[in-house]
C-alpha cells in the first residue's frame, strides 16, 4: 500500500491530521526524570534514559489521539549512541501502536550516501546485511543536490514517503528558497520538481509519495505551492509554538481534510511548562501532552469548519 | 585558533591538502574482518566492530600522510547505535593524532534543532549538560533554510569550521543549483550568501571559517565561484572516484597551496579491491589504502606543479 494511502487512512480513524513532533530538548525534560535514575551511570546514557522514559510515557498518552509521529533526529543525536538507541526504540513502540512515523532526519546527500541513509532508516537492507534498528514510515529531505538525493529513499517494495523541503516556516529560508527565478522563485522551481519526482508514486487516495515541507506561517505562499502541487502532501511545521494559527495550518488540505499532516511539538511535549496546561505540573507531563493534544485537535477542526463551512 | 588557520597550518606540515573520506561501505568491508568477530554477537554490532577494526587500521596507516579525515556519518549511522559507538571513536583517535576532522553529515535544520545538532557534534555543551561522544572541527551543511541552518555552529568559543553545499559533484546537482536568477544561477547566490556569512570570520591565513563544498568535475564551474569566493576553503570532493583530475582538484588553490582541501574516500579505502594496488589483496587493505594516500599526494602535486610551474 501507498505511503499516501496509508496515512490518509489513518488520518481518517483519528479524524485529525494533526502529528505530534518528539523534539526531547534536554533543558526542557522534567528534572525528576533525571534524578530518579542512577547518578553513576555515564551522563549520555542518564540522559538518554531520561529521554526515553519522557518520549514513552508521551508516547502512550498520545497514541489512540494521532495518526502520527515525527521524531526529531538532533535530539537524539545530541546524545550519541544510547541517544540512537531510544530513537530506534520510539520508533517501533510508535509502530507497534500503528502510528505513522515520519523521520525528521533533513538528510541530503547522493549516490552510495544516500542509499546508506535510505537504509539506516526506511529501505530494506540489502540481502545478508544486518536489519537496521531504527525503522520509519517516511523521512524530511533536502532537494539541494536534486533527484538523486531523493530516489534511494523511494522503496518499490516497502512504500515509503519522503518530504522535501519546499518553503520553512523559519525566517532565513528566504535567503535561498525566496531568490527570484524565471519561474517565480527558488521554492517554486523545487515545487514543481516535487511534483515531476511524485508523478507515477500516487496511491488510491490521489496524492503522491513525494510530499513537501511547506511552513504555516505563510498563508499566501502555502496556497500558490498548493496550486503548483495539486497532488502533493504537505508536511505542516510551525503550528503552535511558531505561531501559525489552525485556519492557515489547515489552508491547503482538501475538502475530505486530506492532503496534509500538520504537525505540533513543543506545545505539545513540554505543555506542562507554561499555558493552559501547565497546572499540571512537571511531574503529569504526559497528562498535559495529551491534553494539549486534545485541544490542538479541537482547535484544528475549527480552523477546518471556518474554511468549509 | 581560528579553524582555517588549524587547517592549513596541518596542510602546511604534511604539505598537502588531502583529506582522507571515510565512507565504510558495508558490501566493500574485507570479509575476514567479518569473520574473526563473533558470530553470536547482535548482526549491528558485529558489523559495526568490523567497520571499527577497518577504519583504526586504516587512520593508523594514513594518518602520519593527510592533514585531515572525513568520515561520512551516513556510513556510521546505517549500523544505529553501535555504528555512533564507532563513529565517536574514529573521530576521538583522528583528534589525538593531531588530524583536523571534517564530519560529512549534510545537516540543515534550524533554530533549536540546528543547537542540538551542533551541540552534539562541534560546539561545546551548554553548563550543566552532558558532554557528547562524537566531537569534529567541522561540519558540512546544506544552506536551503539560510543562515539559521549555519549559525548555531559557528562557536566564538571553540573556533569550529563549517562547509556549505554550494556546487556539489553529482549529476542532479544541477536541478536546483544551476537555476538561472538574477545573480547568475542558484549556486552563485549562495556561494555570496558564503562570502557574507563568512565575513568578519577569516584567520590570519586570510580564509574565513565558513567553507564551501565545491564538486571537482566541474573546473570552469570552480574557477568562477573561486572569483566569487576569495577567501572561503572549498571542500573539494569528487577527486579520485568521482573522476576528477588533479589540475581541476587544485585549480581553486593559492600559490601557497592554501584555500581548499581535496577529498578522495573510496580510492583510497578500497584501493585493496582494485587498480593498481588490488595485488595488496583484502588482507592488507591498510597498505594498499596507504600506497593510494601516497599516489594521491604526488599526483595533486603534480596537478599542482601543472598549474603553478
Amino acid at each position: 500500500m501507498h505511503f499516501a494511502d496509508r496515512l490518509f487512512r489513518a488520518v481518517d480513524q483519528k479524524e485529525t491530521p494533526l502529528c505530534v513532533g518528539f523534539d526531547p530538548h534536554l533543558a526542557l525534560i522534567p528534572a525528576h526524570l533525571l534524578d530518579s535514575i542512577d547518578h553513576h551511570l555515564d551522563p549520555l546514557e542518564r540522559y538518554a534514559r531520561a529521554v526515553e522514559t519522557f518520549c514513552m510515557q508521551i508516547l502512550d498518552a498520545v497514541a489512540d489521539l494521532v495518526p502520527a509521529v515525527k521524531p526529531q533526529f538532533a535530539f537524539f543525536e545530541r546524545l550519541g549512541s544510547p541517544g540512537m538507541r531510544v530513537l530506534a526504540r520510539l520508533c517501533a513502540e510508535a509502530v507497534s501502536r500503528d502510528l505513522i512515523v515520519i523521520g525528521d532526519a533533513k538528510r541530503g546527500d547522493i549516490g552510495s550516501t544516500a542509499e546508506a541513509y535510505s537504509e539506516a532508516y526506511l529501505a530494506p537492507p540489502r540481502a545478508g546485511f544486518p536489519e537496521p534498528d531504527i525503522r520509519v514510515d517516511a523521512i524530511t529531505l533536502n532537494p539541494y543536490m536534486g533527484f538523486e538525493a531523493i530516489q534511494p529513499f523511494l522503496c518499490p517494495y516497502r512504500k515509503t514517503g519522503v518530504f522535501v523541503l519546499v518553503k520553512t516556516s523559519n525566517p532565513s529560508g528566504c535567503q535561498i528558497q525566496d531568490i527570484p527565478t524565471h519561474e517565480g522563485t527558488v521554492a517554486d522551481s523545487v515545487a514543481d520538481l516535487v511534483v515531476n519526482w511524485g508523478s507515477g508514486r500516487e496511491g488510491d487516495c490521489g496524492y503522491s509519495d513525494v510530499g513537501a515541507v511547506v511552513g504555516a506561517p505563510y498563508p499566501e505562499a502555502a496556497i500558490g505551492l498548493r496550486r503548483r502541487m495539486p497532488k502533493t502532501i504537505f508536511l505542516i511545521p510551525g503550528y503552535g509554538f511558531q505561531g501559525g494559527g489552525s485556519r492557515d495550518a489547515m489552508i491547503t488540505l482538501d475538502q475530505r481534510g486530506h492532503g496534509g499532516i500538520v504537525n505540533s511539538s513543543r506545545a505539545i511535549l513540554f505543555a506542562f511548562q507554561k499555558g493552559i496546561h501547565a497546572h499540571f505540573g512537571p511531574e503529569r507531563y504526559a497528562e498535559a501532552a495529551r491534553a494539549a493534544t486534545i485541544d490542538a485537535i479541537t482547535d484544528l477542526r475549527n480552523g477546518f469548519r471556518a474554511l468549509h463551512p
